[in-house]
């Protein structure tokens, strides 16, 4: 738990780094994934605004009677930027359906964006201006991330939400064209905001920590604004924030020269409303099931090979409810090989766990995990009734290089979530968001995703 | 990093201990220091309202138009309930002049009462509630300190921020009537949401954390209170507060049976605007000037004698401006034996640090460490130019037996603290709150404390 004794200055590399974007030097390839992290962001958040952690949430804070100048996304009320902050975040993460960096040991866009699309409907930046203030706090999320993994997130600490308050504040500073100084001001104030307990995982509080990191992020931005002082070098610092929370400190990594896209490009969409870490046994499952072209029922034997730490996080072996179902291995990887829909936020219901069909595939499943395998590769063998052997391998840990089929999945996953929800005005925000950029202000955008049919 | 084994449930036994108390239950005891506390807090509130950090956090936060509900304490704003508890939380630890205990090594009452006010004001409690309810979130911030003292605060969380969280949320909670299984959830939220490093020291932030502590436990506790949920474990859990947070674990000090005066009674107050570590010798130096009836330029030595910690806080050999003087050892014992102010929150100036009565005592005063001595204990001795030797000694860690004579200094410390910027209405607020406690509501207190001469 100590920090190098040399300290580079990180907070304020970063703070310089951040600061400096501008949306002209942006590379194609991070603006094209700011644009899709956004879409999937309004994707996940819509449907996410109806559950009750969000209601809870809305009653309470909306009762302050704050000025409605943005509005809640999935929600017909409209509140004050940092309650929206707030409640936009934890809607945003309930579904946990959100984007994933491996850099973060997280999840980026829930606490990035529901700070910066409040203070940008609030303040009237433009939609090129939130696409570079992202692509700012991309790079602060990922390098702080870096800095700190993976002794953070191991040691018990959700970096969505530490981690992720950093970041949101690069995001903030830059849309408020904070100097670096300013800048790293704002990261000590979202430093010493920082927490959020892995031991929450399974409570409302989970989602909460993407919103506290949303909230975090614009307070701090808001405060150096003003003049309110912190230390400006808190993450390097003795009892700043690698000091005290983590036992890794790799300024290197976190300071590595690199383009404008090397994190963001590695952005991980979910395609499956399930743990993130069975993704790369879906995927090798949904490839048997075509390749082998085997019925369910003509599947005598499956071999899953995974890395130890699946074992920790979504290993239930017989899970019975819908939820444990997400949480399952070989439950998940029965739906893909029997052809059944793993994409759907309203697949995963108790009664499945009972499946008969599922169930015989899951309980001949078994496990063998493998040290050296990166934390979202997986390789799944079947044998058929015939003597036929198949297998397939997937990192899920690997961006998609191909952007325009990422894309094609993104607004699919798009029409699937927000269609049932939203209704006959989800075509209306789906063309607003594919062509998210350039000169108009957020409000249009925020004020028709804020009016549910 | 470990919390123990077994891990018994702390989290729960506070929960069920706070939410039992009632305040015809209270010792006398309890009751007084509650009340004394209360009188302090105001008294440096008020001043500490003026403070930039205050005044930028008033101006960002009431920006959001929330409804006018709960008084700013020596301001004339009002706002919402959150938004008072962050506000004057920050105006109350502004000074630093505010009460101390050392099962937390942090700051009581400003964790506490901000958003205890801010919630009573909302909803119209007694101010008997008032007082049940401190003395329950008293016990809870306690408990938890010891808990996880010393290595909570040893490894650089500030626990008036963090720990106070949880106490805020016990305070609330009770003002609340939230049962033992809700005020636990209350808990895990409060948990989760704290933060708060002491690499802040020096700069706006640490006032802050104050505000974060009594805002965390108001919002904790009305979230509990509409069902949102959190792991009722979070004290003790694996990547719970205590896991992630400290290498000390003390359940049986956490769970002691002890009458509920137990630790309240050893609430300690500050008379000098200066370090707490610096009030033993401050006293023992007073002391000696009464005993010795020597005037300064017949003291030819001046020997200081503390524990170790005192050399990490406030050893500044040669200060150079009015806060540096405040953490400097031997100028306030200077101070101490030449008859000066050490109460006056403007006494410690850039001059004073060049006044040559003063750095003739300082430079000629040594100081020897002493390993077994408790943190707040200091000896001095002196000898004069006719060669007598005097000493003395004083443990500012031991609080004062005698209330009645604790109670005449904090009413002193209240009208010198507050006839400065309240004027006539000293008088009238002073007398409202030596009587605090029955029936009445808050509201006339806070709406009198919110209107500055």
């Amino acid at each position: 738990m100590t920090a190098a004794g040399d300290r580079p200055p990180v907070t304020r590399w970063l703070a310089e780094r951040a600061s400096a974007i501008r949306v002209a030097d942006l590379p194609p390839v991070a603006v094209t994934v700011a644009r899709q992290c956004i879409l999937d962001w309004f994707a996940v958040t819509l449907p996410g605004a109806a559950e009750p952690a969000v209601q809870i949430l809305t009653e309470e804070l909306l009762s302050d009677g704050a000025r409605p100048v943005v509005s809640l996304v999935g929600q017909s009320g409209r509140t004050s930027a940092m309650n929206a902050a707030l409640i936009n975040g934890t809607a945003s993460h309930a579904l946990d359906f959100d984007d994933v960096n491996m850099a973060i040991l997280g999840h980026p866009t829930v606490a990035l964006l529901p700070g910066l699309l409040a203070l940008a409907e609030e303040t009237g930046a433009t939609q090129d201006d939130v696409i570079a203030a992202f692509v700012a706090g991309y790079e602060v999320v990922c390098r702080t991330g870096m800095l700190i993994s993976p002794g953070h997130y191991g040691h018990g600490f959700h970096a969505t939400s530490t981690v992720g308050s950093v970041g949101a504040a690069g995001a903030c500073a830059h849309l408020l064209k904070l100097d670096a100084g300013t800048t790293a001001v704002a990261f000590g104030i979202a430093a010493t905001r920082a927490s959020g307990l892995k031991s929450m995982f399974g409570t409302m509080c989970k989602p909460l920590h993407a919103g506290m990191a949303a909230q975090n992020g614009l307070l701090a931005a808001r405060l150096a604004a003003r003049g309110f002082t912190s230390r400006p070098d808190a993450l390097e610092a003795p009892q700043g924030l690698a000091a005290t929370q983590s036992a890794d400190f790799h300024p290197e990594e976190a300071m590595r020269e690199a383009p404008l896209d090397h994190h963001i490009a590695n952005n991980l969409f979910k395609y499956h409303a399930a743990c993130y870490l069975t993704h790369g046994a879906i995927e090798a499952g949904k490839a048997l099931r075509e390749k082998s072209a085997a019925s369910s029922n003509e599947i005598q034997s499956i071999e899953i090979r995974v890395p130890p730490v699946v074992d920790r996080v979504c290993n239930i072996a017989k899970p019975q409810t819908g939820l444990e179902a997400k949480f399952s291995l070989r439950l998940t990887v029965a739906m893909a090989l029997a052809g059944r829909d793993t994409a759907g936020i309203g697949t995963y219901t108790d009664d499945l766990t009972r499946d008969p069909e599922l169930v015989r595939l899951r309980d001949m499943a078994s496990i063998a995990f493998v040290d050296s395998y990166p934390e979202a590769k997986a390789d799944v063998a079947i044998t058929t009734a015939d003597g036929r052997r198949f297998t397939a391998s997937h990192d899920a840990g690997i961006a998609d290089s191909d952007l325009a089929r990422q894309g094609r999945k993104l607004e699919a996953k798009f029409d699937a979530l927000v269609g049932p929800v939203f209704g006959a005005a989800t075509g209306t925000l789906h063309a607003a968001l594919a062509g998210f950029g350039g000169d108009h202000g957020v409000s249009a955008i925020m004020k028709l995703a804020g009016r549910v049919q």
